[in-house]
């Protein structure tokens, strides 16, 4: 080998906070940043943002840069490298030409992926659920995101819309955000946990603070955090059944408050075990924060090798 | 090419019915028989009682016979050729060696495979969904099965038992003979219909005899098969929202009322479209009583080409 050894980097667009890292070959993080993401300015501004705080790591770095994965909330069309459809906190983001514009500034590959799918390449790849090769992954965000590795690959079907765990039927009957009933978001979201909890009390609080109020014993807070963890262990069956997989990472900020949702879920599982008899293995994510940004770095990787 | 074009032969190893067809080796249906399966007199006795049923039809051809697909009930290991778990209607059949016996009975390849999976390939092969590369296929019979056909190849998952849209949560809370509750099985079977219009009416009729009643326009009748159909679309909304899949073939006995089931299935596809909003396409079986031995013929074939 000569000159300094390589290093991929992967950069998280979200509607909040734009992060990123920089890796070695082997996915190690080296370093990171992150920087408030100027979501209502429009795609070049966003763009920009993101190549401001890569070339600041790049800057304190000898590596010579390979690539860069990028991983994006909404629908996202890998091949062209825009997002189709960005969710209503974006202005200007829909059709933007991300790797394009990457490319041309830093000289290497880059690669756009949905942000889900980002998140379970990462945990595949370094964290809860490193070298599994079937795996369902879930992100309880705003909304619920879902995303599918099966045969040690991401599974996004013949459209690619697979993976959408948030939005099927069988979880009662309250309306959801896409316009459907009973999907697993009405329960499992930032968004619904919130809703949930406001019919209880009048109060109108965030899923972090009602998991706070959970903490301290609210049986309001722990009600509605129950009740997602034996929907989202429902989901875990459901998957098992048709998929024949048995091992899950989840994600997401109210993923974060597992210690609220594992007792549900485990209870769930144990009650309805399934069919196959086989036992299921949920577990938490384990990168956090890092989890999209590293996955897409993962992504250049891949594609790079 | 010398001599007689070669052909090759499919067994449908059923509760009540054995059948076997000989094909062309672009699975023309050439010829076919059926007799009582002997199901209570063990697997040598059944195995027995096919062989001779195939060599009737291979007396009246001069087709050389190249290999044998052989579909049965129950799980199977596909690779050690045996059943490996039957339900109560069978004895002697779980263990028993049955390709190696059909081997060394015609001395050629013989494939066994779980009798979904072969409808689902008889189906894409010849059926009603023929040239699909991404089906889910369900057959309602006296239980719900299901076998999953991605990217142009059965998926049976990294066990083995993917599929079993059957046994997945999310139809309710009826108990299910599985154990589980709120299946599909609950109110797709035949055995659930029947137990349904017998809690509706106190009769103790056939999911067939209902069928009949329903036909006359028994309202009891037809409120199961449209509380069947409403959950079969359920089950293929859940199935394109996990994989993105949007073609779906129906067989079994209870498909067979396919103009009771119809109405509520596409009614409630209408109300609830699936997230990606792309159309789903649900099909009846085309091939009927054939789909199990065709598609066991086509696995033969895909193995010797």
């Amino acid at each position: 080998m000569t000159g300094a050894p390589g290093t991929v980097a992967g950069i998280d667009i979200g509607g909040t906070t734009t992060q990123a890292v920089l890796c070695s070959p082997d996915l190690d993080v080296l370093d990171r940043t992150e920087l408030p993401t100027p979501a209502a300015e429009g795609g070049r501004v966003m763009v920009a943002a993101a190549l401001g705080a890569l070339r600041r790591l790049l800057d304190r770095t000898p590596a010579r840069l390979l690539g860069v994965g990028i991983g994006a909330a909404g629908v996202v069309d890998p091949r062209a490298g825009r997002v189709l459809v960005a969710s209503d906190s974006f202005h200007g983001w829909a059709g933007f030409p991300v790797t394009e514009t990457v490319e041309q500034a830093l000289g290497v590959p880059a690669f756009l992926d949905n942000d889900v799918n980002a998140f379970l390449r990462g945990e595949v790849a370094r964290g809860a659920v490193a070298g599994a090769t079937h795996v369902l992954g879930m992100t309880l965000g705003t909304g619920v995101g879902g995303a599918l590795w099966l045969d040690g690959a991401l599974y996004d079907g013949p459209h690619g819309a697979a993976g959408e765990i948030g939005h099927v039927p069988g979880f009662g009957d309250l309306p959801c955000t896409c316009g459907g009933r009973g999907h697993l978001e009405t329960l499992a979201s930032g968004r619904s946990l919130a809703a949930r909890y406001a019919e209880r009390t009048g109060r109108l609080d965030t899923a972090r603070e009602i998991a706070g109020a959970a903490g301290r014993g609210d049986p309001d807070a722990l009600a509605v955090y129950e009740a997602a963890g034996a929907a989202v262990a429902r989901a875990l069956l459901l998957t098992a059944g048709l998929l024949d997989v048995t091992t899950f990472v989840i994600g997401g900020g109210v993923g974060g408050s597992w210690s609220l949702l594992e007792p549900a879920l485990f209870k769930t599982l144990a009650a309805e075990p399934p069919v196959s008899g086989r036992p299921l293995h949920a577990l938490p994510s384990r990168l956090g924060g890092d989890a999209v940004a590293l996955g897409a770095a993962a992504r250049a990787r891949a594609a790079l090798t």
